[in-house]
């Protein structure tokens, strides 16, 4: 008999199917045994009233994880899981699993630290919520992939050894190339404004390297940049236009094709507003002296609890979740940043602010050769390393901007995990570099 | 006027329309000027019959690549590229280029070596025929996703910077991680196979690393492969099947969705038989024999020499660009490999050749924690810098197998282009790290 998914079984009521997937657990109640299969999508109960249905289990001592084939006649029972079940039960043992698992998956709350939970993920990710998180990852992914698609952008996948670090030199992992050193790209930044001279509209989907030496909950040293750039552009606002479609339709994926994960992380998806409410960064910093009695004028940046105030500010002023803050003092930005020509102090550049966090980064970029050297030049920077990459710039470029989204931070944001390592499947921090 | 993008403009024929991009060309013949602008999905001709259309180009000096704006009425014209002009032009230059660029990027073909190409890949990466080669790569990644998701497959993201080397040990490029020795990722073998016991069925679309210090055209040293993996298979043959549909959703894609990049390269998508021909190894040997008169038999692996013949028996036997070559001897396998259960010196494993070249490689995968103990010793592996690996296997895995496609070799035997290197955006090989 073919295989069927466990969330197919629903649609079978009365019929005989057959299953595959994990023993998830296995509880004997009163000479009724109670076993729960688990497979790449969900779960489904089998009930065993005979020893004898049993008997391929217990002849080979077959433990939890085990891969088993099982098939069953499906009756509906509002009790189990899903509201069907399966019964006069035909077993079979593809994998024997005697020994207990390093880390329990088939309690609804994950009693492992997070120390066990990492060290032997390759189990613990098996566990429904780890999974459930991982899948919104790839949801994440197809919801931003989509949603540019449907506006003309082209994927790109840029080099991740580079010969010169892309943005400050600080915080890159070093790497032999043949002899030679080099780096591992801290972002696809310079390669996908330079596509844009090629295909105008791109995006990328790919690891970046981080070797901060920071050991936080919001810090991991791999991980996945969803990045956009495009030309022909006003300045950002046309990126801060993009980037709330982008948000939307990651969101609408998220929510339309990934309800079982959402409900069995109990998260709510926000709502995007038509458009984001925005706030120039020195009107930011007037509104926290008014508001909130603290003068943070004249700092180039906003702390956290500057961040925090301005989310609770727009959820009261707004009702929105969404904040932008726009025009960051220009030093304190990279040196590819576009000015705001009326207050050439200030960057065409933003953040997105979600639920008093940063959650994106983005802005207009340079566009012109000449105002690249003179960048470069008040950055202190040596032109030689940049060489290629401004050659992009002596042969023509519309004014452009784009915007990196970190995959983890989003989905942390999201789900509301306590650390970001909980986001990735084999995540890589100070210490870690296994599994 | 808003800006439309220049394949739409045969749409407005009779209208004023405003397009934007790159003064790809500027020709004058007998007092009309011909411009050719170029924006990032194609190129619409404009012509100026007075001094005065022409007044912002003359004035600033820009020549081509200059970044512009031209306003025009659309008039149908057999002669013009696409069938149509604008005419009576408004041009507004955005960013003026003087130089003369290091490649010629409107002459049909292109003229430049591939070290210039190469070197100066930033702007030559904008010549219609690079772009439409790097477009398909974007649309190859599209169809193997769409085919995949369509078949319930979930995407991953798995780390690129390892504890230890993937496989052999070998060709790994040394990183140095926080003063501790890592590796960058020769492929997600491991990774994928542990994921199939969490999701069942996995794909990623990601760089891998080779440091093979071979200088040949058809190596490079970052690539991006396109890996699946999943569980619940018969044999290599369930894995065969699931490879067929993928290359021709691919092909599918491409030849629905690209076609103005294919005509441009005039690249013919193969047909792929609904089932693709397959011999064994051991009979192909004996065919070649046979036919060719070479005793190859007792060799460990296929020749290139043998592969064209095959490809060559496949296309007078089958009228098939594609064969599959089933059963390689176990010992020119990695240690994962599955052995055939009736013929343990000869593997659950295949190589798929497209018109006599390998394309992809893939097989069955042992699923049994003991049958990887023995394998490792088998092979004088050491078990420790396994352990996290092992440990799925441990705990329960199913009868499992995959395939991983070079994207970049798969580009270059479709497109027929002479060198792997320009396929890719900025390759990475012995002497380049740049651009």
């Amino acid at each position: 008999m073919e295989r069927i998914r466990t969330i197919e079984v629903s649609q079978h009521i009365g019929e005989r199917v057959r299953i595959s997937g994990w023993l998830h657990s296995l509880r004997q109640l009163g000479g009724v045994s109670f076993l729960v299969i688990r497979d790449g999508w969900g779960i489904v109960q089998a009930v065993a009233e005979t020893e004898a249905e049993l008997a391929a289990l217990l002849e080979s001592g077959a433990g939890v994880e085990s891969v088993i084939s099982v098939e069953g006649q499906v009756l509906s029972e509002k009790q189990a899981p899903g509201g069907i079940e399966l019964h006069n039960l035909h077993i079979e043992v593809i994998t024997q699993v005697t020994e207990v698992p390093p880390v329990v998956l088939n309690k609804r709350k994950i009693t492992a630290n997070i120390t066990t939970l990492l060290d032997h993920a390759v189990v613990a990710n098996r566990h429904p919520a780890r999974r459930a998180i991982l899948r919104l990852g790839a949801g994440t992914m197809a919801g931003f992939r989509a949603t540019l698609m449907a506006r003309n952008f082209t994927e790109i996948q840029t080099p991740k050894i580079v010969a010169a670090a892309t943005e400050s030199g600080a915080n890159v992992f070093k790497l032999d190339y043949f002899g030679r050193p080099a780096y591992l790209a801290q972002s696809p930044q310079f390669y996908k404004q330079v596509m844009v001279g090629v295909f105008e509209r791109v995006f990328e989907v790919g690891p970046v390297f981080r070797a901060e030496p920071h050991d936080t909950t919001r810090h991991i040293n791999e991980y996945i940049s969803l990045d956009v750039e495009f030309g022909f552009i006003e300045n950002h606002f046309t990126v801060m236009a993009l980037l709330r479609d982008v948000i939307a339709g990651i969101l609408k994926t998220l929510h339309e094709q990934y309800p079982t994960e959402l409900e069995l992380l109990q998260v709510e998806i926000p709502a995007v507003p038509s458009e984001i409410p925005h706030i120039h960064f020195a009107d930011a910093q007037e509104l926290i002296l008014h508001r909130y009695g603290m003068d943070v004028r004249g700092e180039p940046d906003l702390s956290p609890q500057d961040e925090r105030w301005l989310g609770e500010w727009a959820q009261q002023e707004f009702g929105s979740d969404f904040l932008f803050v726009t025009g960051y003092p220009m030093r304190k930005r990279p040196f590819y940043t576009h000015p705001d020509p009326a207050r050439p102090e200030y960057s065409n550049s933003f953040d997105l602010l979600f639920r008093g966090t940063e959650l994106v980064t983005g802005g207009q970029r340079l566009h012109r050769y000449a105002d690249y050297l003179a960048a470069l030049e008040k950055a202190h920077l040596p032109v030689e390393p940049f060489e290629s990459y401004l050659e992009a710039f002596r042969y023509g470029m519309p004014p452009h901007g784009g915007f990196a989204i970190g995959l983890e931070r989003l989905l942390m944001q999201l789900t509301g995990v306590p650390n970001i390592k909980l986001t990735t499947t084999f995540p890589r921090d100070l210490m870690r570099l296994t599994p």
